[in-house]
């Protein structure tokens, strides 16, 4: 196992230290130390933003703390949810009194938690509101997209939550925009190798060597078809056809593009990806008004690739259109 | 082999294509198909500042074309030079009459090729120097220091280098401004596993797992020893030890760390890395002013880390204290 940690059992403390002593412009410790904080939290009179998820999926979740971005992030362990007490700690790190978004993703673990969260926070007298990411559109049919996983797309919400809290939006406000951002977001992965966690020290499952995995989750989950290796050009047909099959896209549509590697894939792979996908869009009619490529949502070392595509009107535009600062995502116009 | 490319032979093509059409506020054509400008290069009265190099360390060297970065890069295949034909048509895109600063690494086939570029850039009229990059300390001794290899610090020299040229520096102005950052990197990396050229099809050197190889070189060059594989502190330890000898380092020095992954070491790595550096910096006394933690400059799917500290004095801080926008390399502040 080729890894730079030094206890495998204490990698998310370990790492937490170096994001502490990079980045004091976007992380504060709180009392827990499984949460923390971009350091102007809470902003008085702004809605409190705050997800939380398992690590080893940087720069998600930690990096998206910053200006008009999260306000606060529970940390898991590697690919587990953070605890019920670690969101609870988030709420309160992040509200000032005009209420709590929790954005995060469909995993029973995080479902669970958060609502035990979100019981305390209301007898502690805070206003908490949830939406739940489940993009994925792999992972179970559009007839019961309940049952979907977030993905990639939790990042847009993300994105679109944050800079609605920052323009002023109150609490419903926040969450209907996040909602929508969600809802009109569409993801697929394609899984080419494993990953292993450092306490486990073996890969966490197996695909053979030129073979790819279809609907692949983030934590190796399965996918819907395992399949000889394709073009990227084929590759980028076979994860927009479902895509675009539930956006029911047509003619004249305007999307947000983003292509997350799942960490090991060559940057430079993630661009000749993202040249298919913009010349299939193109022959079909629809619009890309903004694109994310690069490293966005990762799976410790896997090698794939994950697109999202997220259907925009006015409301949505305005709100990507917000300059971020975050370690994952910085954007001044 | 896993990987997400068309033709194994066009794969640079292909990645052009991706980024003129995901970037085009960072990235226009020339009539060299392997010479990507900033759109708003030449930009009059400014020096202009071109570096070229191999594909597949992305992001450099491409990413760090932007607002107050480079001008114009010249392309070459994955780990090759780019020819001889692409840095001159780099300069003419990047030359607004100022003349070119051209700021590489020390490898032969670049220094082959930038020397015949000159001579015709001479011929035509155009005002071209150099700063070789040689901040790899384990490349050669100190005593040979123009033998060493360039590698992450190049990041940092085009850094300072830029920033002069957008602060209105003369050509020997940017020159001496440049030499001198790379004067004060000292580079060292060391290697986890290997990787493979697509081209090529299988990989490009061996490490035995649980083994690390130090001093490895960004395209799998031998490095100085290989032994067994270091907890994130011992190594940062092992890093650190050759690069303060090199920099004569004493109590009260201020420098800027720059922490690298070579492509497939988890970011959250990095940072239990970056943070055993800046322990052990504390300990000695040296002051980190700036940092850098993330995937800067790799080599395809490479697992790894490099460490480059670059010891300032006010003229270096006050140049990479401008604001800079490109891909691999944004700071407002």
């Amino acid at each position: 196992m080729n890894r730079i940690i030094n206890e495998p059992d204490l990698v998310v403390e370990d790492a937490i230290q170096g994001y502490l002593k990079a980045h004091p412009e976007y992380f504060a410790q709180t009392d827990n130390a499984r949460v923390l904080k971009y350091p102007k939290a809470p902003i008085q009179g702004k809605v409190g933003i705050v997800t939380g998820g398992g690590s080893g999926h940087e720069p998600a979740f930690l990096g998206y703390v910053g200006e008009n971005m999260l306000d606060a992030v529970a940390i898991g362990e590697i690919f587990s949810s953070p605890t019920a007490g670690a969101f609870l700690d988030a709420f309160k790190a992040a509200d000032s009194g005009a209420g709590v978004a929790c954005l995060y993703g469909n995993y029973a673990g995080d479902n669970m938690n958060v609502k035990m969260a979100m019981k305390k926070a209301e007898k502690a007298g805070m206003q908490v509101k949830t939406v739940v990411a489940t993009d994925d559109v792999a992972s179970a049919p559009a007839s019961e997209k309940e049952k979907r996983r977030g993905v990639a797309g939790e990042i847009l919400m993300w994105k679109v939550g944050s800079a609605a809290a920052s323009k002023g939006y109150d609490l419903d406000g926040v969450i209907n925009a996040a909602q929508k951002a969600i809802n009109n977001c569409h993801s697929i992965g394609v899984g080419l190798t494993s990953c292993t966690i450092p306490a486990v020290g073996h890969p966490n499952f197996h695909i053979e060597d030129g073979m790819m995995e279809l609907g692949i989750g983030h934590h190796g989950e399965p996918g819907i078809e395992i399949m000889p290796i394709q073009s990227a050009a084929q590759m980028a047909q076979t994860m927009l056809a479902p895509i675009l099959d539930d956006m029911q896209a047509k003619q004249g549509d305007e999307v947000v593009v983003l292509v997350s590697g799942l960490g090991a894939t060559p940057v430079m792979e993630l661009y000749i990806y993202y040249a298919e996908v913009e010349k299939q869009l193109s022959e079909k009619g629809v619009r890309i008004v903004r694109n994310y490529v690069g490293n966005y949502f990762t799976s410790l070392e896997m090698m794939g690739v994950t697109l999202t595509l997220m259907k925009v009107d006015d409301e949505l535009k305005t709100l990507m259109d917000v300059p971020a600062y975050s370690l994952g995502l910085t954007q001044v116009k």
